[in-house]
């Protein structure tokens, strides 16, 4: 069933090595995927194959910061490029793929940041997309002159800004302000040239940006959403929204909610694509699916289980049980109290803390589905005509192999039911995601 | 004659549409140049073709300032891409070739000015360089939270503190640091994993930076040399100096002082590449290079030439005075007892406003060399084996026209005298150039 004649959006969100956090550890996973470019390449054009939309690439601008006995036996993003840096190469190496990217307003400067995503999408003929996250991690304050990351409210106010200030740099020159015209002698018309003279107490930028209006106007905006603050910023700027999913009527919910938000801020439902991650490990069989899955939890390392099991208990003091013991009562009684109902189904069925932290690490908690291809085209399907999401953000357990099978199996599947495309439809990522090209702030004034 | 058995480097300083102020009004311009990525990649591949060792991106962070009438007739580096961003698209279209781009330490962090020079040296399989410099635009500043520029002796303390910071991150982790050991499990050897936990008054950057040891050790550091302070940091720091060159005499002294100072700071004269630019217009006779020369001069628009020379000029009102009419002369001595020697050639034989602004618009004052491959061949020739420089930095006057002219006649003539390389000698940027790999600080202390 195709919802109104649309069809669902795919994005491949690239981890390192892939998403589970043993994939490191499996024989077939390249193991030196954070800082192999060939590899990357590889991937993006794999999924170009199999007609992604886009790739996804997060970011931190510091190593994961704690116990570095346990971080050297999960060392995901302790190694890994500059996504913009990383995003021109891969973008000079596939043709159709959109190509998004992680860069932070807490510790950048608006004039960099519009300026790099200006010339990765001019360089890739309007495929490129930002991902505007705020910084909270300690470890990144460390490495811009500060003691402390900003406090919650500082972090989006300055994101809010921020986001206002690079969207009128690349407003800097009319579509039609550069005329090139070698008979009058004329290279731009200085009428069509705007300075943005922007002045607040926490940035200052007068422009113009030294880069030409964009293919895509603007690259796609992204965000996760992660607070109501986020959500709301998002529903004002963003057309692309990132979220964590528990299960399908939570979804629907937020669906719901982001997509009224959006009307709210004056925009149509479809200016926002609500494309959360999805973990997904595919089999020939059933039975190959699930063998490949236990292979992948059986290499879990017991430091790291139990270390991310205490990051996500935080306040239970997981010492003193050990692995086949199970917490007592009334400390899971007290933390479900204290807590949200986020983490309630890890305690069902009075489990080990082994049989806890098998279940919380390899996905940090997150859904995975194990099936056969038709098993997971229909779990997608069930999503997508239940108005839960537009789209999802693949994110392989481990790849290679994670993603070859989905576009081997799972695309063609998709496609064989009418629900994904067959062909990219446009020239830019805009285009291929049916949003539109913004115009310029001052066209509109016109 | 070849030089102890050493060879000229060359390098492509790559300036949109070209190097002549009026490339962009020749008709076979690629008028576009600065925002055509493909134009760029065709350009990097065809100096590749012909052996260059590196092609150099210039920088600045504003668009030029000035009289937008004047601006519009001149509109080089009106709009253009962030290098890093360029040079990572382009270093995945090409093999051998170095990619060299500018960064400036005035308005970046040194953490992310680190990470993407380590990216692009990672992705580009060691040919990555790092064009350091200082802003002292009004407008830079003005697009970053700041009303002046800041001072010369600030700016240079800035940039000594930046360089030394980048290169602490990028020793972060030992060359052997990951061990990526699955049977034990260790992704990387804590103890291999450096702190930086730099502080002063100017920056406070903990560490480490979240990208391994590249595969040059640094990415080759250039440096202008434009200032007594910037040559005694280029003496300390850079790996390649680019200068502007006036005659022969001056720069076999600047060559020789360089080197002596390089030496003063415990480094071995081979350890700098002295490569000024070099202005050449090839012709398959030398009545035919002439002809391309004038035809370019003969483009060039006189509120172009008039803006130029007041410029060089500054403190001379050149309004009262038509462009066939020259300088009354107490005007020229006046200049002349105030200002450098620099402009003295200018004022030769009581040239009119006309010939002067001809003569210094096009190549902006430096000098420019027209005739047959052999009679730059000869030049070339001349300045390297009377030890005046290591290579040049060749900026075609017009692109991609002259690029190809110097590729296909003046290369091979330098190839057939033994004065440049017929194959990339090694994998490295370092490795061709014939610059040793920096050991990290911490394998010194070892």
């Amino acid at each position: 069933m195709v919802r109104h004649g649309e069809q669902l959006k795919l994005g491949l969100l690239f981890h390192p090595t892939g998403n589970h956090v043993a994939s490191w550890l499996h024989p077939d996973s390249q193991i030196d995927a954070g800082t192999n470019f060939n590899h990357y390449v590889e991937m993006a054009r794999l999924a170009e194959s199999g007609k992604f939309h886009l790739m996804f690439v997060a970011d931190a601008i510091a190593t994961r910061d704690g116990n570095l006995d346990a971080l050297q036996r999960w060392p995901q993003y302790m190694t890994f490029f500059d996504p913009l840096t990383l995003l021109a190469g891969i973008g000079a190496a596939t043709r159709h793929i959109g190509v998004v990217g992680t860069a932070t307003t807490s510790y950048n400067e608006p004039y960099h940041v519009a300026r790099r995503f200006a010339s990765l999408d001019h360089m890739t003929g309007g495929r490129a997309g930002w991902n505007v996250v705020t910084s909270f991690n300690q470890s990144e304050a460390y490495n811009f002159g500060r003691e402390k990351h900003y406090e919650h409210a500082e972090r989006y106010a300055r994101a809010e800004e921020f986001v206002d200030i690079v969207k009128g740099l690349w407003d800097s020159w009319d579509d039609d302000a550069l005329l090139r015209d070698r008979k009058s002698g004329r290279y731009f018309d200085p009428s069509k040239l705007h300075f943005l003279n922007y002045k607040s107490s926490n940035f200052a930028v007068r422009g113009p940006l030294h880069i030409p209006r964009m293919p895509q106007g603007y690259p796609v905006i992204a965000q996760a959403s992660t607070s109501e603050v986020g959500t709301e910023i998002a529903a004002k700027n963003a057309e692309m929204l990132f979220t964590p999913l528990i299960n399908l009527q939570q979804a629907q919910k937020l669906y719901q909610d982001v997509k009224s938000l959006v009307v709210k801020y004056g925009r149509s439902p479809d200016d926002i694509k609500i494309m959360p991650g999805l973990n997904a490990i595919v089999g020939r069989t059933e039975e190959e699916a699930k063998e490949k899955h236990d292979f992948l939890q059986s290499l879990i390392h017991p430091d790291v289980g139990r270390e991310l099991l205490s990051n996500a208990l935080a306040g239970i003091d997981l010492s003193p049980y050990k692995d086949d013991e199970s917490l007592p009562e009334n400390v899971v009684e007290d933390f479900i109290r204290r807590d949200s109902r986020r983490y309630t189904p890890l305690f069902l069925n009075r489990p080990t803390i082994r049989q806890m932290y098998l279940k919380f690490a390899g996905a940090r908690g997150q859904r995975t589905v194990v099936g056969t291809a038709q098993q997971i085209a229909d779990d997608i399907e069930h999503w997508f005509t239940n108005s839960a999401v537009d789209g999802f953000l693949f994110q392989p357990a481990i790849m290679p192999g994670g993603l070859e099978d989905f576009v081997n199996m799972v695309v063609p599947e998709l496609q064989r039911r009418g629900l994904f495309h067959t062909e990219y439809e446009g020239k830019t990522l805009r285009e291929n995601l049916g949003l539109r090209r913004p115009e310029s702030r001052y066209a509109k004034k016109a």
